[in-house]
């Protein structure tokens, strides 16, 4: 009995190959992304002209490889900050961990998704359910985390909060984002973008900074 | 003559690449297997209600998909549990690794195999067979490093049977689910996928632990 | 209001993760360049001397492979160069450097697409473009480095001009290369990569290593 | 003037990353592999019967796919050998091991053109290239590093020969198994493997092991 107890004990705590691993799995996510450019026919094409008009047509693919690309490097960021904080893992934190990276692999087909049915709902949804769950599986790795007590040092009130504060307002700014499809896909679009560059970017401008 | 002894005798020793190179092809199996989740035809979908009947048409591949991530991640976690354990790797222990990363790498395709003949017999028991080998080589790989002293520290009895019962009745639970197969695939993919969980989730009853 | 300031603060710091994270970027980037490689359909060939007309008609595809190597080859060793001089990452720094690493990750759209229209201009010129954002995104990484002194040790007056003076000129010859396409793409490629070779290389010219 | 010289006195000289970009290569090279074994359409299906033949029909692409595994596993094991005698990198070790991992790029593009043209000389002779240029990069990056004294400690006159001794023998015997095409592509593959497998299990049989 203790022992199949003892299994979950010393199973899954290396953070460093957690590290790896998604590490791994994030920048095939970012690669595949760009597999969905597909290079125009030689056949069809005849000319400069034609040639330019059918990059032109790659422009919104283009858009949504941008965005995911964008949405990534936030949830990278995310993630390597709360990991960087640990001294340790432990085999929940990886399940959840997985969880999170199981999202990461997703994200290339919901842009794929997205890009092929840009004026859909449907489709503007499911992209943002993957955010949804990428931002709730990182809070529910801070909040274990929290519990179990993997922190190097002592975890400041004021960086728990910094870091819940975070996620919930950004999760907030893209319910808001998709909320505005009733209006049209093309809105909740532009909002998601606006919010992202403004956490690539972190203008120094203090009220945007409380975001 | 001792020339070609002593080639072996200090290849392949470092763990470090050894676990960067797993982690690696975890990813990119992980990844993988989200291509298999392809984006329906545009030119076939004239409405919202069209393109949800489309992705609900999907739902058994992201089953299979979802399957086979948890798989991935039982395996990723026994293996790092295992490497964590050694203070170094041997030319031996590479090669009996890189024998488990082959059955990682054929997952994907297992995986997709599965999920389009997912009403067949041969293309559960392949399935099955699959991670039949992934259990018995991380067995195999245990008892090597038993045999060739990789420890960082004394190995106690109790972690030794700790790891080989969870591999040994963990391969048991997965050969009756492909067992049940008789009766008819579904039966098997359900059974399987709730030993999956309950490896995934671990929750805290005492007899599901012993597990 | 402070504590959105303190996330950024200890936000992305860890310069290993981002290392890690362009390796698997550029390491896929390098692998996918060879999908564009495809093998010839078995039907259509029924000699040994039709195969190797066929293994001859994929050289133009090989030579931008290999141009593309090089291309990531150079750049790889010009990113690892400065995050090498790092002691810390911040969220800045990081972000530049997924800018960098979005460009690494269409490189292989661009190459497929010169591949494809190699005796376009537009095509060229595209391709030219992406090589033009790794330079100047990277030197922009390194101005911010100097700016946010992210530095190891003491930065010597002479190793910054040293990396600029680099950046600088390399973009001054693929910028010339580039321009060489009024004459014709072939006189382009041609040029860019014997400024290629001569990176990858380095001869010990003395008035080649001034470059 | 020596502020060229200077820049290549301090790029490409983090070997923990040379052996991350390696590790990433390898893992995709070793998944890619896979991409090959396409999973039967299913509308050609109609019974377990027919599946199994559809399985039986893949059995030769299946061997060629563990044939290019082990093709990695043992260069993978033979650049790891020698990295992990060296105490630091420098621009052109790495300019050698980006040769090496081109080649290692792409062993799945000559292992589909392999598997597609099986009975063809010309494939079979474009896989063994790819092979013999792997072992020549190998053994010129071994050559440069003495000649460069990139190594951590003393390198013994024994290390020296081993190394050498290996790659040229092992190459000899694939030069061999290439060369059997004479009688027959299945020689040749039969051989090859018959070689591989005695480099990966390393029997401890004497006059093997001094192979």
């Amino acid at each position: 009995m203790m022992k199949g107890v003892a299994y979950n004990q010393f199973a899954g705590r290396s953070l460093e190959r957690l590290c790896a691993l998604s590490d791994g799995v994030f920048a095939i996510a970012m690669t595949l992304l760009v597999l969905d450019l597909r290079v125009p026919a030689a056949a069809a094409i005849h000319s400069e002209g034609e040639l330019w008009a059918a990059l032109v047509a790659l422009a919104p693919r283009m858009a949504t490889y941008l965005m995911s690309f964008l949405t990534l490097g936030i949830f990278w960021t995310g993630q390597q900050t709360q990991l960087n904080q640990f001294s340790r893992a432990d085999r929940h934190l990886a399940w959840i961990h997985f969880a999170f990276l199981a999202a990461v692999s997703l994200m290339p087909f919901s842009t794929a998704f997205l890009a092929e049915f840009i004026g859909y709902r449907i489709a503007l949804l499911l992209y943002w359910l993957n955010i949804l769950v990428l931002g709730a599986v990182l809070l529910g790795g801070w909040v274990y985390a929290c519990h179990a007590q993997l922190f190097r040092e002592e975890l400041t009130r004021e960086m728990d909060r910094a870091v819940t504060r975070r996620i919930v307002i950004a999760q907030g700014l893209y319910a808001c984002g998709a909320a505005l499809c009733v209006f049209g896909t093309a809105w909740s679009i532009g909002f998601i973008v606006l919010v992202q560059l403004n956490y690539a970017i972190a203008p120094p401008v203090r009220w945007l900074s409380r975001i």
